[in-house]
């Protein structure tokens, strides 16, 4: 699509399942959850009652896995009518703590991109989710130098954007945004006319599916990996000699 | 004590137990939690226990009411050699839930000491623990008007205070911080020459309790109300008449 980024100084960058795998591994200790629980609901059924009780649940403990874990624990409870195995119990907390324990694993080609863009652009973080968590994730990832700033959000809804840019005194004409939410990356910053790519992730959360109207649909690019963010920028990888 | 207070532009505060109440919320859960677990050890057994799992679980969980009570479910599984009904796993999950809808309950005097320095200081918000928490506790307070910034960060030492300063472009010289916390809220800022005001709450976490030097006592003043913070920089109450 045709879309004009000659204005854009600064770039966004989504952090989980943008820079690096983050759902999977909710996925799978839904996955090892189910299990846990099977003696009591079918995998659906507890699948479905999770997802509830996580949205529930959302106003008060947030994004991140902490609150995640404290869902699973009352839905245990819950699903067993206050039967279940205290090492059950202990099993769910385990799960979380090896969550929080996961190495960072990077998506195809985001060191390059950020390598690349970091030498024209002013690049920045805007993350959701559990502040010590993301800061964490970043520390691992080996990414820090690239950004000129970090900011971890407790949500990311137009008002949220808006004051971030406001803070950091960046127009929205000038501000591009690369995430793999509609909901959360891209459609708050379409609706405050910055400017959004969107490269979606094979999974996503329920909570995150959104389907943009047509008009929505025109003003922003999709991308399937990160390294194609850099012909629609007109950029070349650095480290490669010829075209891309 | 005579400390020079001339040079100050920006002055930031602590959140938790120097604006509003929050040390006794965790307290009052400690409690409820002994009693929670009465029959299997004495009350300060459990506290002991509880205390040693908050620290060794510092590093993963954070700061903040989700993680406290992630280390609590643990202990109550190990203190129990997994053999706690499930009702006090629910109990302790509600705990937590009533803990973050508390109110928030000021401290006195913050309000008006607030209104009169954002007359002729930059204020802002310096807070560890939980973005959204903290974030939900401000918007409560009604305070944020008085604010031109608020950080959330992870942790409180030096290079934390070092990173905001700078990215906020403010010279140590030019910072006050004012804080119940001599460990997060006074010695770091002493060490990076900036100034410091100490306003001791009446309970302090164990975690936070340390004891100055008597060079770096000499370098801040310790007061017993907010108020007093004024008299200190000879500002007077704006709705007072007469001498504070």
């Amino acid at each position: 699509m045709e879309i004009d980024y000659t204005n854009i100084k600064v770039i966004g960058f989504d952090a989980d399942d943008t820079l690096w795998v983050n759902e999977t591994y909710f996925r799978d200790a839904e996955l090892e959850f189910s299990k846990l629980m099977a003696a009591y609901e079918t995998a659906n059924k507890i699948d479905q009652e999770l997802f509830k009780r996580q949205i529930e649940n959302l106003p008060l403990y947030g994004y991140g896995i902490k609150g995640f874990i404290l869902s699973m624990v009352e839905i245990a409870l819950e699903l067993s009518n206050n039967s279940i195995g205290n090492e059950t119990i202990a099993a769910i907390l385990n799960l979380g703590k090896a969550m929080l324990n996961k190495p960072v694993e990077l998506l195809d080609g985001v060191e390059e991109v950020l390598k690349t863009l970091s030498q024209d652009y002013r690049l920045i973080v805007v993350t959701k989710g559990d502040l010590l968590d993301q800061e964490r994730k970043l520390e691992k990832s080996g990414l820090l130098k690239y950004f000129h700033h970090i900011e971890v959000v407790s949500d990311k809804q137009e008002a949220n954007y808006s004051n971030l840019l406001n803070h950091l005194d960046i127009k929205p004409s000038e501000f591009l945004m690369i995430g793999n939410s509609l909901k959360s990356d891209i459609l708050p910053l379409i609706n405050i006319k910055a400017q959004a790519i969107h490269v979606p992730f094979h999974t996503t959360w329920i909570h995150e599916q959104v389907v943009p109207s047509k008009p929505e649909h025109q003003k922003f690019n999709t991308i399937h990996s990160l390294l194609e963010v850099l012909p629609i920028l007109n950029k070349r990888l650095k480290t490669q000699k010829n075209d891309l």
